[in-house]
Order: structure tokens, then C-alpha cells, then sequence
């Protein structure tokens, strides 16, 4: 009788594993080893374990092939870069080593030729930031509560779960060169530093460090007076001071290889050094000196506006631009993209390589805050893509972001490149499969900035959608049936799928026109009596009826000039500005003539028109590939294709039948009508249909 | 100071005027005299006085021409039917005399012919019945509260207002030849035959009476027992019938040409003759006699069905037919279009032309219960006119249910028309601008059943929309451009919209697949748990994995057997049975090879498709009239029509991805994808968006 309940116990493990198999918790790790591999090892330690243990679970290639994994200093290998070969792995650390095996076992997955060539990182800090709160809760989480805290009586207790889960975490950063976590909001609980928090900290770090990733913190810059009970938190109070430099040694004594702070200070109501009339470089230095004894650093966030300022896009580097030159060497200024905050499209932000002497890092949003959350398939590799290749024109031509950042066009002391996490604790960890595309792009762009979406595209499409049979290498599954009808039409898809959210949303430069608070549906008439003018769309579009946009040329704000020269000039003029930054910068006249010819009136009501039609499309091509996708996935995405298709609908109604009231002119007669009506729009609230 | 505000006053007066001008309140009657005309009558009485004022009022001939009025016998005239020239009017009545003047005025301003015709009614009772309950709300009613009862404490009192709006009732009414109102709900409340509430009949009926309007009231059949007081209803109890012969007094000394009872008896929980054993022919009977002595009519409704019969389809005829003969002189069947109840489309009701010696009425739903209500674009007089066309084969070809019901195929004792009215205290009376239209066609139709939709919609787009400039003719306006550009896109629209509504509804004869109780969105899933099955959905589409439709052949429920030959026949031989009916009669495969050549499956899709696109180029048409249009109509209908659009893809996409649970088919990929989820239509009661 005990047998038998085994037997059917076993069964239905099985069938829960294969069942699991198509859930998405596997990410783009879908693979098994389909033949034997000979790994050599002469070190050893729990990373190279790690290593030799994913090669041989993995392994794809020939069979009985020798593969030597060697850890031995050469120059050309930067950080935890590493040599890959036909033969073997070599790297510098052992981290660099397992980054080598799983760049190995892609390449092995996709089809890509194994030859020699030396792989380096782009950036020595790759970090995701998770939003997420002590209770549990994640700001702008998508995808569930947080796989790092809960709420409850076990808040603290660590379960063999969660170390399997974390576990699981870490692999999936490991395997696309992500190398630290902070682990907390950037809107951060003091809490978070004490004795019982930490304890936490520490067994999330313990499961973390094999894979090379470092634990970070957000701190809260009050915590010397609210969980230190010190009357200030001055930065420059000698108290403060030696609160902070005693906090971090207890940190490091419990966790040796903590990476550092993150700080959102002096902003948003957050407490920071101007609530004690010192400066952002006063407070990240008081951090840094306390941290630099260990080795961490000091992420000090740029992401600061005033309500009392005329124009919100100018103020970070208002702000941070006179005190470039006086933070330590441990203090990186993270950056947003784009001046404003993560829209669906900005202009890069101009301190991208005008801090020449400070250390600057990018902050990209995985999650997707103002881009349709869980619910809208938007491929952000493109937008990223587009953010890194801009041109900024420090030191002359040629620099772009990316250069401006990854320490190619500045000796900064240190690199980096932070991502807002979009994970949590649904079982496919961003509640769209095609969120998961987001992390992966965000990885790989850490670690190779130049790399394309489209290449990016092609990798997580092959991992995440190549047909599974067992004992057949994954490569040798790519048909050129599945290869037409599959992965080009989802890859162009997802390639199209952020200009298709820009065209429903805000083209053409219009920007921050959300909904209030939640920032998924439209609300351009958002403007609640009494509210910072800053938090409402009718800050950011100015429409009235003579035109709409907001003037932020010479004759405007002038954040134009914020921008080196000849981009500043570009900007400015009308004739070389162009389209898709035109409201940004240009507050024009709905009978404005575009440089196709049409009025700019008619010009938005087009691009909403194309967005909801791309959207459509991307219903036809996902309906197409139905044979090649497991049904759960697939009906998944169908269904969430659906809502996209009606929340793009939703945003072109609303805006056209909000702005028109302004143009007071007809939307062009060969679009589809709008089904909405603004009333109703305005009166139901329109998150997720 | 007095004289200020009088003036003020007076401006204010003129500026509502205006105002009111285009809310939609004045109807088709919204011209004016443009010329002086010299009326000549002999005779005088109320109705004359009418006739005689509106004449001068609504003038638009010739200046100064003498029109005389005669009120003489004429064979060639039948009831009140008139002689119509252009020297005058020559009538039997007085009230012919009025209808002849709606008709002169209304072919001044369409701009029609005024040659020397006799005009004769096809039907002696053109009836609209308010289904108005005594508190002032109206069953399936969507343009506001009764104008009939109100609740409260003022229920009954008759005010100005009051007698002004029901003048204006009865005025609209007679211009179009409507000769009777029924004045509440036919799920009837015993109270309305109570003292008081005959008190406010009696005002209402002093109003109605000079244009020719009857009243007449439903009853419940358990009125007796309930306000009388006896210990039964059984219609051949002597106290029963002496009840209603004193009640049929009472009423008639109130009201002299009071018109008789409709009465809604053994059908969906109302008390009947059945309940005491007796048959509809004893209720019916009962209940003529004791109207008989004064004129009356019994109005008495096939709408029966029980829940224990196979099908519902079916019974009305069951129960009627063996009863043919039976019924007094003053007793009229009413007979619903269709054998079930109002559906977008339904086959005529075997009935008509069926019962031989008993007068049998239509009853037509001018109120959209199943047709989108006061929200959806749908002109009713295709659907009738399609009924009235009906060959019915009865009395060999040529005899069309039109035919079987005026008289001039059976010597019926009466002949007569319903339609249950749509019209309520909204401003405009009837919610959505077009269903005016739709009360406009019942009443030209009740008068001439061989009118066609496209003179119909005609005239009213005329009447309703022409260009008004004062001291101007209306059919002067007419431009080449008003024609080409207003006219005929908006009638094209009209005569389009009820073949769109099915197509987006319910194509191919799929019937009753509505939400519970509402009846406004789609519910083919709709299926409590302990509901009579002939009250859900299922029980009308039957759908499973091997096909849908309701098999009423002779295989099945042998509901085409109640059609005469070939028509039974027809029905019953999918060569021969028309696509709109196929489902009524035929349960098929999903595969099943239409005759358009593709699989039933896809057949189905298209048609969803297609009802959807028809909208969306019903709102391109309408926004293409907005110079023609007084904004305040043109805004209205606009946000409607968008509305409409929404629905049609809510019940596209409930109805395709509801019913391919069962065909596990594909929907065709030239077809727009669905944007709303199964499940959320489930969850979310569609109900006015």
C-alpha cells in the first residue's frame, strides 16, 4: 500500500515537472544536457562549482568533449570578463568563469559559432534595483509581491523556500552577467537597517554571493534619527557621521561582500542633506567615507525636481551639474535616461557625459511603470538601445551614452548601469512572458552595451520559445519553418512593440500624460485641484488652443541648452529638431506643418491610429504562431495581447477626444473612429480592462 | 424694473425656444408655416379645430390658396381615410380630415407630389402600447419615466404640464395615424382599474380623444379576486362576470370612447383563464362581452409558453390554432413578429395567415429591448417590413403576412396593429434621436403596410434633419449637396443598421443568446443554476463540440411544420432554407460547407465581423455629416454611435470566443483579433458602457 501511494506520489511529480516545464518559472534556462561533457576544473570554489555543475546539466555540444575551465590573470580580461574558446574557459576570477559558461552554453543554445575571443563586461556594477517594501509589497511591481520580504508573523523567518527561490534568482541574473541587488525601495524604510532586518540581509546575500551577486541597500537618509534615535541626521553632525561609519561595520561584519547604498535623497519628500542645508555631494560623501573601509559604494540617485521649478526636465542637472568634481571616488550619480522619469520616450538625460570628473551611471525601468505594466508586450531593448547609441557630443563626435558611461570616453573611478527590477513572486516572475525579455535585455545590455535589440531579440526567443525534445540539442530544433514562422515574426514584433507603445500613447514628444498615481491608462486631464502642477498632465502637454507642447527652447525654458552643441542648436530649431522629441521641446500650433506635409494635429491623431493598428497586428502575428508555443503561454499572451489591443484604443480615444477639444479639428476621416467617449474615459478610471 | 425683467424674462423665453429647437422634442415636427392659407370648413369639432390650426401653423404652399376641408360620406373611403387634393381634403371624419392635413403638410415639406388620391388606413387600430407601470417606471423602457404615472404623492394629480406633454403625445401620435394607446404595462397591475386611477385615465383620455386617440388599458386577469373583492377570477364564475360588466360600466361612463383591454394572460407568471381551467377563448370571451355593449375591444396576446414544452418556438400556435373560431367578434389576437419574442431576427410567427376566422394583430417592439436599447443606431422598419413581406403561402402565393393581417386576404371582423412604444419623459421622448424613427415607422406603417423602409427613412430624415430657415419652404432647402452629402449617406446608414445589429448580434438565425434579465449585451454563456433552460441562452443556441443551431426540422421539433407549404418544406431542406434562418431551424456541424462555400465556423466569424465594420462605417458616415447637423443632435448621436462600436466588438468577441470553445476552430485571420477576454465579459455585466 505505501508503495503504491509512492508510486502515484512520484507521478504526480513528474507531472507536476512537466506541467511546470511551460509555466515561464524557467526564464530562458528552458534547456538539459543532451550529451556528456569532461569538465576541468584545477580550482575550486562554490562559484566554480556552480560553474562546472551548469555545463554539465547544460551541455549541448559534442559528446565527451573536454572543456577546461581555467582562472589565471591576463590583461586583456577586464573585471569578470573572461576568454572563451572552442577549448575552454578562461577568466581572471571565478566569477568570470561561470559569466564564460553560460555565455558558452547560450551559444551552444542559439546556434551561435564557439571561437576564440575575450569577453569584458561593459560595466563593473550591473545591478537591479528592486522597488520592494519590508511588507512585501513592491512599488510599481507588476508580478506579484516580493520574492525578498512578506508580511506576517514569519516575516523574518527563512524558509527553505525562499533560499530556493533566491537561489533560482541568482542563477538567472548570473546568466546574464548581473552582478548585484539591491534589495529594498528606493523609497526606503529606516527599518531596513536594523539588527533584525539585516539578519534577513545577510541570508539572502549567503545565497547570492556564489552567483556573484553583491546585496545593496536603500537607505533612508533619517535613519540616524529615526532607528538611531540621534536628534539629526546632518551629515556633516559628527554623530551622524560616526552613527553611519558604525552601521557599516556591522553591515560588513555580517555580510562581507555587501556592495553599498543606494540613496534617493532630497527627493519626492524623501529626507536627504538640503533638509540640513547641505549639499548631495555633503551626503554621499558622509556615506562613502563610512562605506569606503570595506570596499562599498555609494549609488546617489540625480532623480530630483522642485515644484517650484518652471521646468521639471531641467532640474537634475541644475541640481548636479556645480558639484561635479566634488564626490569620492565611491559615489556613482545614477541617472535616469531621460530627464523626466522612464517614460515611453525622452531625449537622454544631458548629464550623460557633461559630469566629466564623477563617476555616472544609467538607471533604466525593467518594470514597466508607464509602459503597460504586466499587461502590454513592450520590448524595451529598443528603447535602452536607443537611450545608449545617443550621441551626447562630449568631447566631440562619437560619444554616445553608452561611451559617456561604460568608461570609454572618461577615466571614471568606477561603472555601472542599474535596471528597476520587474520581478516577483508570480510563478513566471514578471507576469508577462514577455517581461521576462526585459530582464534578459537589461543583463545583456549590462554587460555589452553595444549589443542590438535585435540580437537580443534573437537570443531570448530561441531560449525562451525553441522547441524542448528531449536528448536533441535546442539549435539543431531551429527549422527554417520555425525559423519564418516563428522567430521572425515574434522578433519583429518585438522590436516594433515600444514605437507601437510610444505611437498609442505620447508620440511625438508628448510625455507624461498618464492617469494619476498608477500611470497605466491615459490621463491627460489629470489635474486634481491643489496638486503639485508638476505631478499633472497639463504640466507636460500645455495644450490650449492654440497648439500643444512644451517650450523648452532658448525662448522657453531653455533645457536646451543643456545639451552640448550642435545637439542644444538641433533641439532648438524647428527645422533640424526631430519629430519624435517635438513636443517635448516645441510648444507648436495644431495647423503646424510637419515634415510630412500634414498638420501636426493630423500627424497625432496618425500615430495613435498606427499605434492601435501595430497592436492589432501584433493579435495577427501571435495568433499565427500558435503551433509553435505550449497552450498555457500561449493563451496567456493572447489574452494579454487582447487588453493591450483595448487599453490602445483606450489611449487613442482619450487623447484624441481630449486634445481635440483644443484643436477643435475633425480626426483625419481614414482613421477608425474612436469607441470611447471622454466622459466615460474621464469618469472610470482605466486600469487594466 | 418690472418691465426690465419682463424683457429679460421674454429674452430668456426666446433663448430656451431656440435652444429647444434642435434637443430633439419637436420630433418630425419641427416646421413651421411659411405662407399664408385660407382654410375653408364647414363643420367644426375639436378635431377640426386641430386639423384647421395646424394647417395655418405648418403652411408651406403657395401664399394666400384656399384649402377646403369636407366631411361627407365617400365609399371609396374607408374609415378614417381621406381624399387628398390639391384643392383640399375630403374625409368621412373629422378625424380623417386631420390625418389628411399630417399628410399634406408632410408631403409640403418632403417635397412630394400633392395630386388628387385616396389614402384609407391598412389597418382599423394602430396601437401603441406603453408598457408604463402605475409608479411611473416602464418595463423595457430607455428614455426615462413614464409620461403617463409618476409615484409619490402627486402620483395622480393632473397638472399643466401634464396635459401640455400628453397633447404633444397625441399630436405626434396622430401625424403619423396612430388611433390608440395603451396606457400601462402588460404585466398589469390590478390597482389601474381602481376608482383613482380611472380618475387620471379619464384626464389623459380628455387629452387623446381630439386627435383621435383611444384609450385603452391593460388589465390583469385577477383583478376580480385582487380589487374586487370575489373569491375567484374564473372568467365563467356569474360574480366574475358581472364584475367586469359593471367594471366595463364604470369605465365607459368615465370614458366614453374609452377603446378597450389588452390583456397578457397565462404567459411567464401572469394570472389567466388557465388557472381556473377555462381557455384562452373563455377569458377572451369574457371579457368582449362585457366590453361589447359599449364599442370595446379585447386585445388578447399569443405571447404563452411553458416551461415544460420541448420547444418554445412552437407554442404560441399550439395553443391558438384548435381555438380558431372560437373567439367573439371583438376579440383581436396579438401576435408578436416573431415565434419567440422580438429577437433582431426571427421568421414570422405561423400564425399570421394561419388562423382563418379569428382577427389577428401584429405586435411589432418599437423599443429596442433586443437592439441595443436607447443606445444602438437601429431603424426598425427593414425588420418589419421584412415580417409584413413575409409570403406566407396561406391561401396559395401572393399572400404575405401583411396581406394575412389588413383584411384583404380573410374578411376579419377587425383589423389592427401594436407596437409596444418607446418613448418616455426623456426631452427628446425617446432616448437615442434615430429611435424616433423608429416610432415614426410603426405609426407609417400601421397606416400603410406596404410603405417601404427607404420612403420611410426618407421622409423622417426630411422631416427630422432638413435645414430650417425661417420664412423658408423645407423641401426648398433640399440642395443637390443636402441630398448627395446628408440625405443619402444617412439613409443608406438607417436602412443598413438592423442587418448590422443581427450580423453583430445574432446572424444566421441565432436568436435569444442575450444577458440575463437586460437583455442589452451578449450572453450566450448565461445559465444559472435552477433558471427555466427556456430563459438561458443555451436553450436557444444549443452549441456543442459538434455543431450549433436549434433543430426544428421534421427530425427535430418539427416547428416547420406550423409553416404552410412549400414554406414548412423550405424551412425544413437545408438547399432551400434561407442562411438568416439557418440556425433557427437546423442544428450543424461547425465544418458544415455553407453555401457562400465556407465552413458554418468561419461563416459565423465573418458575419460578426462584418455587423462590427458596419458600425465602424456607420460613425465614419455620421462624422462626415457634422456640418448638416446641429451639434447638440450631432454630439449625441456621435458619442452613441461610438458606444454602439464598443458593444459590437464586446459582442463579437463574447459571442466568437464564447462559441469556439465548441468549435475549437480558428477564427479566420483576416478577421480583426477579439480585444476583450471571455472571461472578463463573463465576469463584467456588459450593460451600457
Amino acid at each position: 500500500m505505501i508503495m503504491k501511494v509512492s508510486v502515484y506520489v512520484f507521478l504526480l511529480f513528474l507531472f507536476s515537472l512537466n506541467l511546470r516545464a511551460e509555466n515561464g518559472h524557467d526564464l530562458w534556462l528552458r534547456n538539459k544536457s543532451t550529451s556528456h561533457v569532461n569538465v576541468v576544473c584545477s580550482k575550486s570554489s562554490p562559484t566554480l562549482s556552480i560553474a562546472v555543475q551548469e555545463l554539465q546539466q547544460g551541455w549541448q555540444g559534442k559528446d565527451g568533449v573536454k572543456v577546461i575551465l581555467t582562472v589565471k590573470n591576463d590583461k586583456a580580461i577586464r573585471n569578470n570578463g573572461f576568454r572563451l574558446s572552442p577549448a575552454g574557459i578562461q577568466a581572471n576570477t571565478d566569477l568570470g568563469i561561470l559569466y564564460g559558461v553560460y555565455e558558452l552554453l547560450r551559444r551552444q543554445q542559439t546556434g551561435e559559432i564557439i571561437e576564440e575571443n575575450v569577453c569584458n563586461p561593459s560595466y563593473e556594477f550591473r545591478i537591479l534595483d528592486h522597488w520592494d517594501n519590508p511588507n512585501g509589497t513592491i512599488e510599481r511591481g507588476y508580478a506579484g509581491q516580493s520574492i525578498f520580504w512578506r508580511s506576517g508573523d514569519t516575516a523574518l523567518s527563512v524558509t527553505q523556500n525562499d533560499r530556493t527561490l533566491w537561489k533560482e534568482y541568482a542563477r538567472a541574473d548570473a546568466s546574464i552577467g548581473i552582478n548585484g541587488a539591491v534589495l529594498n525601495n528606493v523609497n526606503a524604510s529606516p527599518m531596513m537597517l536594523s539588527k533584525k532586518y539585516l539578519q534577513r540581509v545577510k541570508a539572502i546575500a549567503e545565497v547570492l554571493g556564489p552567483y556573484g551577486i553583491r546585496t545593496y541597500l536603500s537607505i533612508n537618509f533619517s535613519s540616524p534619527a529615526v532607528i538611531g534615535g540621534l536628534k539629526t541626521s546632518d551629515p556633516l553632525d559628527p554623530e551622524v557621521i560616526k552613527w553611519w561609519k558604525g552601521k557599516a561595520r556591522e553591515i560588513y561584519s555580517l555580510i562581507p561582500d555587501f556592495g553599498g547604498f543606494l540613496v534617493k535623497a532630497s527627493s519626492e519628500g524623501q529626507p536627504g542633506p538640503q533638509d540640513f542645508g547641505r549639499t548631495h555631494a555633503d551626503g554621499a560623501n558622509m556615506l562613502a567615507d563610512a562605506l569606503n573601509p570595506f570596499g562599498g559604494i555609494v549609488m546617489w540617485r540625480a532623480f530630483v525636481y522642485s515644484p517650484t521649478d518652471l521646468d521639471r526636465a531641467k532640474q537634475a542637472y541644475n541640481e548636479f551639474m556645480p558639484l561635479d568634481g566634488q564626490f569620492r571616488d565611491n559615489v556613482i550619480i545614477q541617472v535616469k535616461n531621460g530627464p523626466v522619469d522612464f517614460q515611453p520616450r525622452e531625449p537622454f538625460s544631458p548629464l550623460f557625459g557633461a559630469m566629466k570628473k564623477t563617476s555616472v551611471m544609467p538607471e533604466f525601468q525593467v518594470t514597466q511603470e508607464y509602459l503597460g505594466q504586466a499587461i502590454h508586450l513592450v520590448f524595451l531593448a529598443t528603447m535602452w538601445e536607443e537611450c545608449l547609441q545617443s550621441e551626447t557630443y562630449q568631447k566631440g563626435a562619437g560619444s554616445t551614452v553608452a561611451r559617456c558611461t561604460d568608461g570609454s570616453v572618461y577615466p571614471q573611478k568606477h561603472t555601472a548601469i542599474a535596471g528597476v527590477s520587474n520581478i516577483g513572486l508570480d510563478t513566471n516572475w514578471c507576469g508577462h512572458p514577455f517581461a521576462q525579455a526585459n530582464w534578459y535585455a537589461f543583463g545583456r545590455l549590462a554587460w555589452n552595451n553595444s549589443l542590438t535589440s535585435e540580437k537580443i531579440a534573437d537570443e531570448w526567443i530561441k531560449l525562451t520559445f525553441a522547441p524542448v525534445v528531449p536528448g536533441q540539442a535546442t539549435s539543431t530544433l531551429f527549422s527554417t519553418e520555425w525559423t519564418e514562422h516563428f522567430l521572425i515574426p515574434v522578433r519583429r514584433m518585438m522590436l516594433q512593440s515600444r514605437e507601437a507603445a510610444v505611437n498609442y500613447m505620447m508620440p511625438l514628444g508628448i510625455h507624461h500624460i498618464f492617469a494619476g498615481n498608477h500611470h497605466y491608462g491615459p490621463g491627460p486631464w489629470y489635474a486634481p485641484r491643489g496638486l503639485r502642477p508638476d505631478w499633472t498632465p497639463p504640466y507636460y502637454h500645455k495644450a490650449d488652443t492654440l497648439g500643444m507642447g512644451f517650450e523648452r527652447t532658448r525662448a522657453g525654458s531653455d533645457a536646451v541648452s543643456q545639451y552640448h552643441e550642435p545637439l542644444g542648436s538641433q533641439f532648438n530649431d524647428l527645422n533640424t529638431c526631430p519629430d519624435k522629441y517635438l513636443l517635448w521641446f516645441h510648444h507648436l500650433p495644431w495647423d503646424y506643418k510637419m515634415k510630412s506635409g500634414r498638420k501636426l494635429w493630423d500627424e497625432i491623431c496618425y500615430h495613435y491610429e498606427t499605434g492601435l493598428q501595430q497592436v492589432r497586428e501584433f493579435q495577427k502575428i501571435w495568433d499565427k504562431v500558435e503551433s509553435y508555443v505550449d497552450t498555457d503561454r500561449f493563451i496567456l499572451i493572447q489574452s494579454k495581447l487582447r487588453s493591450q489591443c483595448a487599453n490602445a484604443q483606450v489611449w487613442k480615444d482619450a487623447c484624441l477626444l481630449y486634445f481635440q477639444q483644443f484643436s477643435r479639428m475633425p480626426i483625419p476621416y481614414d482613421i477608425e473612429r474612436p469607441v470611447n467617449n471622454l466622459e466615460d474615459l474621464i469618469r472610470n478610471d482605466t486600469r487594466r480592462r
